[in-house]
């Protein structure tokens, strides 16, 4: 591989990126075909049922004969809702393909590279992998794992609170911070909250495409395929007129198998009854539903107690806290509903990343798994 | 002014550096003397009976005869316990004197940059005075408003907690983030604490050589002036055998004016009898006391209560958080016990700088004054 190679590669991860808001379930993947070191077509994954990256930058470029392939991911090899990738790039006379990742989808691992060897395609797979990963970690996720990526959102003070006691919590954070969050909104899948946060905030958990702060182009692709939207309501308790069972997006509604329902909840909203466990829902079968709904980024978006409650059953991949500079005082609520009793309790996490967001500060953290 | 002037001031702010462990309750200025675009004399502040900056560059130049002397703060006109340095510098033969800051002390303010002037030196001040000024933070507050700075330093959890709900919080940061806090004591002339953290943590607030990751020189200035301790205990519950009241470092014992003292305390600690106020001490009465002493830079390092009831009472002027990435949990104790009901109470604050510090990352910050 050379320095020439890991500059198109670089190029086609920023392709990739493009696609992010709108390819689920499938990967966002990004292609860049080049001959005589010039690009000749570029491609991102389009929606669901629409064509893979490699096909669109096979069209993009009309003539690929004899043309080098980028790929961020294992071209397909399968016949899905389109017609394998591999194949198409085969077929385009295209003489080798630069791949990102091996592509852990049963369906596909290794097959798409070995139909390629097969029809005597150069091959070489594992340039800028960590990056194709990194860009890729709910659907890798989901497919090593069996569950997406979950994320928990929170806004907090410096002192590490989430709400006054009354439940008081608009805003913590500045108007950066809250874009920000849409942006994380329109990346995610499905956003998932309690009945607590539906009742005291009565969020709508919805993308607001004028606050995305992004291109025009961006803000289609974000609102084309907006996320779903997931409560947790063991008992029924959130009233059928709350604003995020309105019609904007489709809502999952979770609740106890055993519960019964006299409510009418809109048309938007499908109800999915789970055992009990703990103090409420069965959270590991609730994420087993999510899976088989092929949700890659989970984004929480609640109160302490859930927050609380999914890191304690491990089902936490990734915080982030969005922190401003305010102390809202010792009898506001706590970040997580967490009751340790001594320090060898302490849950340790990982900071991959802290920057500034207009006034606020925002941590990105992985729990660190025990040992 | 040149460019060449702001290169010595620049050398001279780095000198005057040096006696920041030591100067106190002088500030610690630092003094350049440049001729023909060479230094040929450096000097920083002694500490208190010793030799002022200009004088020690001075002497270490021997002729200054004909050069320029830039000093970080204005020359002093007294007779203190030195002669005055604006009298050392005529009689030196320097021609011209480039301050950073004038001296808001009464007892020099403009005197100093009189005195030069009128014996035909060339003067000019105001270059890099804000570097100065903070700089010399506490000299300034004290000489200004009649009161040190108070420093509130805070070691947390990402969660905003402080120790857990039984007092065990040892160690929430890590060993760069306590080396860090050493170098704050060192450079602070009391450290102030309240009779909870004596009794639950029997800390000592002492400065620690083989913690302060200091050159041996530096060492060696801040060991030879240690900081000073005050424990605030109304009724006089903290026992005599603490830790805080042996002999490595001398302690203020501030006590409620009608508490009868039944205890012996060492012969290091002098107990000064202040009005109560609000749920403990009279905080204002015992700033004044410190005052008084002539404390410059005032540490803070105590439980929540303490450091919540200096910022109710407009007492602090900086906070210092070491927060850690790890969660303590819900049930352990705030940052600052802060007792408010809606948002329009929270505290904000300005973030002035953010850094990492080993795993951790501190906060400084200033509490935004309400107008």
């Amino acid at each position: 591989m050379t320095v020439e190679d890991s500059r198109w590669m670089a190029r086609a991860l920023q392709v990739a990126h493009k696609g992010q808001f709108w390819a689920a379930p499938n990967p966002h993947v990004g292609c860049v075909l080049v001959r005589d070191g010039e690009i000749i077509g570029e491609g991102f994954t389009q929606p669901a049922g629409g064509n893979h990256a490699e096909v669109e930058a096979l069209k993009d470029a009309g003539n690929a004969s004899g043309a080098t392939a980028y790929v961020t991911l294992e071209p397909c090899a399968h016949h899905g809702r389109t017609g394998p990738c591999s194949e198409a790039l085969i077929e385009a006379g295209v003489t080798r393909v630069v791949v990102g990742l091996e592509d852990p989808n049963p369906a596909v691992s290794g097959k798409g590279l070995s139909r390629l060897t097969d029809a005597g395609v150069q091959v070489t797979c594992g340039l800028m992998a960590d990056q194709a990963r990194e860009m890729l970690a709910g659907f890798l996720w989901r497919m090593e794992r069996g569950r997406g990526r979950v994320t928990v959102k929170l806004a907090s003070s410096l002192d590490g609170r989430t709400a006054m006691a009354s439940g008081e919590s608009h805003w913590i954070t500045g108007a950066p911070a809250r874009a920000d969050v849409q942006q994380l909104r329109a990346a995610s899948s499905v956003i998932l909250t309690g009945s607590g946060s539906v009742i005291t905030d009565d969020c709508r958990l919805t993308l607001r495409a004028d606050e995305l702060t992004l291109s025009g182009a961006e803000v289609e692709r974000a609102t084309r395929c907006p996320p779903q939207r997931a409560v947790l309501d063991s008992r029924l308790i959130t009233p059928a007129s709350a604003q995020v069972y309105d019609d904007s997006a489709a809502t999952l509604l979770f609740h106890g198998a055993d519960v019964a329902c006299t409510k009418h909840y809109p048309d938007s909203v499908e109800r999915i009854a789970v055992p009990l466990g703990g103090e409420g829902l069965d959270l590991h079968a609730v994420f087993a539903e999510l899976n088989e709904r092929q949700h890659n980024e989970i984004l929480v978006e609640s109160g302490p107690r859930l927050a609380g409650a999914l890191l304690q059953e491990g089902l936490v991949d990734r915080i982030l806290v969005y922190m401003a500079p305010v102390l809202m005082g010792s009898a506001a609520n706590p970040l997580m509903m967490l009751p340790l009793d001594d320090m060898s309790q302490r849950v340790h996490l990982d900071t991959v990343d802290v920057r500034r967001v207009g006034q606020d500060w925002r941590f990105t953290l992985v729990p660190q798994v025990e040992h």
